[in-house]
């Protein structure tokens, strides 16, 4: 990886995977591989998925737990003729985040551990609350029936590609022409970019 | 798969998959995965990728073909309050539209088919135009340089939900429940169910 681009500091790899809705999980077996998106939610460094207990997923993780996760946090795309007078295309790109985990995926059985993922869970993607605690008798069934697996990461890394390797020039040509053209995701990208250049 | 959710026609899979920015491709080398986020252009039922000619992926390609690509267009998360009275979590949900594609990747060599690759894919990203052809002589050195995969698909498939499987009672629910939230990914979400029932 581009070191320009390279993102060690936990606190903010953690925002990524704690702000994005879904992840891309990597599965294989017998090397035919498989992409399966998820919605996720992390506690400490692990990341944890749910779902039915029989499905293709979780046939393939009791044949092989190795897996690979990504995680994108798309900002804007980068018009060619925002960086250069030249006229070529090749300066087009897409700025982003994004966060890659390679590890090992275990089942979860613990009725504990399995409440306390459901709660993170929901916190992430309901967090107006609105709806009875997992430790509820109401959740009996559900907790038996559904799947938990935890992916435990061996190695985690993480790019954040704002133009942190452009010269001033280039720099300050992507800002203003983000200001021009002005999308909702122009001005989180100008955000993003001084960010990573201080 | 749910067989309320699957898509079967061509053009609403494509639509997909020409209006989504990046889908993920799980590779696989010794039942090893690894799981990479790519920015991405389909002519016909080919996805074509670019990048360096000698990076991770371009090396699993080598040792191992086969790969799974996964396309996701995100909509509204669904509270679990919009569509139940009971205050139970379970019916929270998030609508979507995902395209996964099982196949083999083909390197292209050929100077044209990365041309129709490249302009296509420019097409998709910047479709203003303001560069010039690559057929231009100043991209020489960048279409020798610059590797391009063709994913030719063994097995596409395609998933809409969008409350598709739910009474009359409870999709109408979770209709005004969007309504009344508003978002912008709200109002997309509810002409998606509308268009899904009809």
């Amino acid at each position: 990886m581009n070191p320009h681009f390279e993102i060690k500091d936990t606190e903010q790899i953690y925002s990524v995977l704690d702000s994005v809705e879904y992840g891309t999980l990597a599965l294989s077996v017998d090397d035919v591989p498989y992409a399966v998106p998820l919605n996720f939610v992390r506690i400490e460094e692990s990341i944890y998925f749910h779902g039915a207990l029989s499905n293709k997923k979780m046939k393939m993780f009791l044949c092989n737990p190795k897996v690979s996760f990504s995680v994108v946090e798309n900002y804007a795309l980068i018009d060619s003729d925002f960086s250069t007078t030249e006229g070529l295309a090749c300066p087009a790109t897409q700025f982003f985040k994004s966060v890659s985990i390679d590890g090992v995926v275990k089942s979860v059985e613990n009725r504990d551990e399995k409440i306390e993922m459901f709660t993170a869970l929901m916190q992430k993607l309901q967090p107006k609350g609105g709806y009875k605690p997992f430790e509820d008798d109401g959740y009996s069934n559900f907790l038996k029936n559904t799947a938990v697996f935890k992916l435990v990461p061996s190695h985690i890394s993480c790019k954040f590609k704002f133009g942190q390797h452009l010269n001033e020039e280039r720099f300050e040509m992507i800002i203003k022409h983000l200001k021009e053209r002005n999308r909702p995701i122009d001005s989180a990208t100008i955000e993003m970019m001084q960010a990573q250049r201080n």
